[in-house]
């Protein structure tokens, strides 16, 4: 235990050095040489007052000009373009939940796709009203994901999973219009409303917002994070590595990226088969390694324990390596750069979604009904591949850190229960989390989330902020590209309990956790909302009185947008270190800072100095504590 | 007849002069201005090469800085920018036709909304497969009503009206992947394709744009031009008039303007109702005139003869005539400028839509459910804001033309059968009209579609063009602000043959018919992918074999880059007058204006020269004209 010890970001930036130098040698590009070319950033952009929605423009508010040709003014651009924003955002995250409905909906006993937490799924049915008795679990599973593909398209009535919140919230979402109804509606519904000539009124844009957020949070991610479950197993902790170095020189290494668990699932199952480590080490290779970048990494490092290779802005370095076989992608967030980037080296950039397709890569067409041979085909391209290596231009930074993950919220309760004495109390609830909160042994919990974002000093926001909260006894959930800028830094190490405050380490050495918990992909913020709801109706109070907040430090998605617009539609503030492109209107901002609490009990704080962005999120929090007395 | 003579465009720009003079007294604002101080528009949004889809940006490509920071190039970046604005074309368009399925569904035998046109619902219904025998209208309308609802939404299958088209077109649409599933998830996955990280592939982003206009035109787009003919009638030919000149100085003046007939047929209904006439004649006025600007004008003028005020750049018009009681709004293209330039005049702009809801209007929020009590109020509101004109303001330019409109398919073909000889020849189909082509009577056809555009002199374009096409004896048909800009000159006057050559003429005054028709608003051009599809069958032709092709020469907004998606993919040439930025990457620009014949057999053409514009349609013309050998 005391040999534990954190990888500053000097030791990790060093690493990223020396992997450029690599890339220099072979005539690469790389983001930190574009984000010089692309400096300064257009201002008309960065406020928000340029619009370009119809063809008469492009038109931009200045002094001089302070409407559009339509007449639009700067509150009305900024108003849309933050809708247009947003709603990409749900559009994205909530087709990835339909794909993993469409994947349960081909789930079969003999298939690719089994469900694995038959319970869970039989909770849901049950949940939305489904008949279980009686029923074969695939006929089943074929129900419960028909009716959840019809959540992105009913005529009629909103979002099943909206019951799951407090009935306080239902009827903040009720009495102010938030409640969404079918999500790809809202989707369209916006696009109709940011269309020339529509609505120019902020309050109506930023409501619409707020509803194409929920339809995101509480329809198409959490489908996407329950589903998942019920293929692929409910996270539970499990250990795990973080960090470029988990990537073995003498192995056939494959990087999963991406998004969708369906990909990954196979591609790591695959890379498991005797018959494909067999072949590799025929190739010359000892084995096979299969490590992730972003999201996707999440969803396997949660309930496989596949070694996360890093994050959003080190998706580059694992190419850099000269050591990656194959990187094998499929949707969001993914550099169009690997592809010029991968014909520097031997690595083979794999894309495999109709939604994302890209130049300058080798596209395998992956489908949910023909996803062995696809994941095998893969798996064989990238061990034929690794005879293609340059030795010399091999460097694997030897840096890696322990974590343990897959703190879904099923997992938490369970870590709860072992710390309660079932003699004399409940078990199942978050009670005794909310005693600790209460007791004030923890002062209450930060969601980070979100990713990095070049216009902050990568990881740094993530892993400062997460440092400062936990020696002030606040604990920790992440996910994304943030729970992998906590696991490369050690935070996901069980050690990391000696940097808490003296409470917070307590309940770390108690329940045996580390300070910073791994809740999942940026889908499985989902997650969050079902854990702050379920901690409100154990204590029976409005989400909005609990001393949790959320954090999105180096943001840079429309998805991220999306799930601020959803978290503070919870009731939960939320705090961003970047701005949404809303500077340019006052009224904007103001009713993005303020203006929401009518409706929801939450708003925005944008700070993008980062010192100052902990001290405000840490008054927050006690500032609920002070309000409940406690 | 010979005293026929066109409104010209200096006569119609010099009324709009003299209004800016009214303007100009009281502090009002114009376009005319705006566009001064808004010019030059940025390079870099015009061609398409600016990003902002994340907030590591805004990236703008350069010769120096050739990637956005996550590498995509300028191709991807026009690609996502193009899809982005088809996605919000389609995605308006299609709520437009789901707010008519909404009405379709309230509609009762004892309520606001009726079903005028039972035979073409229960047409409908057989064609969708929808038991018809024995069952009550309403009965029908609702399920009817509810099918296609569940167009926007269904999980499985593609749009049931892609069966309309010719079979060799369906052939191309399942081949190239184009043919649309449920309306709202393309959008959806339009929106998750240009996510950071997603498609940058310009191949891949055009074909998902053909399947999001597609979902549009032959989804959302024709329910709701079949749906308003069920509703509210399907338009027949009927005589009206056009331009400023059509307002009435004694009587209460309401402008209708937007584009669902939901409310404009309210509005109508009430102010033709006995009680509203008195009460305005009590409030000192004569009576009450309805007019209409942009498609919502469309609409009333098909259905009832009611007077066209005017298209889109003239809508600031209808209030300096100081004579507007009241603008009543719903949906797109209102100039968020109607806010601020009504309190300059006595005039009420009274928004009605959550979707289009601004700043300084009377917001009466309209519904299915309530149509009647908000129709009223609105109406009332109207003439109790007779008496707060200001006299010295008003100045109603006289200047109006005859026009008779209304020539829906239905309507076209019931004047083709009075030109055949039901002796020998078939009727109802288009094979007359077919017979005129091959002999060169007629030499093919323009639909005339598509807005205003400050980049070019207001109507110019339309107008001009459609001058040398019926001289040429090619026949128009028109939809939208081009119908509006024609029926002002007076080319939708019977007249108007005069200036036709001797073949269309002779056609003209057989079928009584004048040389423009006028097919209705922006959702109608719908009703010309079902003439096309009717011509090619009777033909047993491709569509795009048949001489005819599409022109949007001064178009501006989302809506008409979703149009010229879908009329290419159904099969039609297209020409632009105004480059939708795409000029940034010429692989876009090579895909759009030639590339898409792979997968349907037509493409764009761009020409900002009006002149050359229509030289090169008829030679398109006379191009598939001669490979047929006529």
């Amino acid at each position: 235990m005391s040999e534990f010890k954190m990888t500053t970001l000097e030791e990790m930036e060093a690493a990223t050095a020396r992997l450029l130098e690599t890339g220099e040698k072979v005539g690469a590009d790389a983001w930190q040489l574009r984000v010089k070319r692309q400096t300064p950033h257009c201002k008309f952009g960065e406020q928000g007052i340029c619009c370009r929605i119809c063809s008469m423009g492009p038109c931009r508010i200045t002094p001089k000009a302070p409407r559009g040709i339509c007449g639009c003014d700067a509150h009305g651009i900024v108003g849309r373009n933050y809708l247009k924003f947003t709603a990409g955002g749900a559009a994205t995250h909530s087709d990835h939940g339909r794909e993993i409905c469409h994947t349960l909906y081909v789930s079969s006993a003999d298939g690719c796709y089994k469900v694995k937490d038959p319970e869970k799924l039989i909770r849901i049915a049950k949940e939305w009203g489904i008949e279980t008795e009686g029923k074969d679990i695939y006929d089943l599973a074929h129900e419960v994901a028909e009716t959840g593909l019809m959540e992105y398209g009913k005529p009629f009535g909103t979002q099943r999973f909206l019951k799951r919140a407090p009935e306080s919230q239902q009827k903040l979402w009720e009495e102010n219009e938030l409640a969404p109804h079918a999500i790809d509606r809202e989707i369209s519904r916006s696009l109709h409303m940011t269309h020339m000539g529509c609505s120019s009124l902020p309050e109506a844009l930023v409501k619409q917002s707020l509803r194409a957020g929920l339809s995101d949070g509480w329809g198409g991610s959490m489908m996407g994070t329950e589903f998942s479950d019920v293929l692929f197993g409910t996270p539970k902790p499990v250990d795990t590595e973080a960090n470029l170095g988990v990537m073995v020189a003498e192995n056939v290494n494959i990087v999963v990226h991406g998004h969708d668990p369906s990909l990954s699932e196979m591609i790591c199952e695959y890379a498991d088969d005797p018959e494909m480590i067999a072949y590799a080490k025929e190739m010359g290779a000892k084995g096979i390694t299969v490590s992730g970048v972003c999201c996707t990494s999440n969803e396997v490092a949660m309930r496989r324990g596949i070694p996360m290779a890093g994050n959003f802005l080190q998706q580059e370095n694992v190419v850099l390596t000269g050591a990656c076989e194959a990187i094998v992608v499929d949707v969001q967030c993914i550099f169009p750069a690997l592809g010029p980037l991968s014909k520097c080296f031997h690595t083979k950039f794999v894309t495999t979604s109709p939604i994302a397709q890209m130049p300058d890569s080798e596209f395998v067409r992956f489908s949910a009904e023909t996803a062995a041979e696809n994941a095998k085909a893969i798996v064989k391209m990238a061990i034929e591949n690794f005879k293609n290596r340059k030795p010399e231009l091999v460097h694997i930074p030897d840096m890696k850190q322990k974590a343990t993950v897959g703190y879904s919220v099923e997992a938490i309760v369970k870590v709860l229960d072992g710390v309660t004495n079932s003699q004399v109390d409940e078990t199942g609830t978050t009670k005794p989390l909310l005693d600790c909160i209460t007791s004030g042994v923890i002062r209450g919990a930060v969601a980070m989330v979100g990713c990095n974002n070049p216009k902050i000093r990568p990881d740094y926001a993530h892993i400062e902020l997460m440092k400062k909260c936990i020696e002030n006894d606040i604990i920790i959930i992440a996910s994304g590209c943030s729970a992998q800028a906590a696991a490369k830094a050690g935070l996901m190490d069980k050690a990391a309990k000696d940097l808490c405050g003296a409470g917070l380490k307590r309940v770390c050495e108690l329940a045996d956790i580390p300070p910073v918990l791994h809740m999942g992909s940026c889908v499985d913020i989902s997650r969050m909302m079902v854990l702050a709801a379920t901690l409100a109706k154990d204590a029976g109070l409005h989400i909005s009185q609990l001393p949790v907040v959320g954090c999105a430090p180096e943001w840079m998605s429309e998805k991220a947008v999306s799930i601020g617009n959803y978290v503070i539609a919870t009731g939960i503030d939320t705090f961003l270190g970047v701005d949404p492109y809303v500077a340019g209107s006052d009224q904007m901002a103001q009713l993005l800072t303020e203006g929401t609490r009518q409706w929801c009990e939450a708003a925005f704080t944008v700070e993008t100095d980062i010192e100052k962005l902990v001290d405000l999120m840490i008054a927050r929090i006690e500032e609920k504590r002070a309000a409940l007395g406690i």
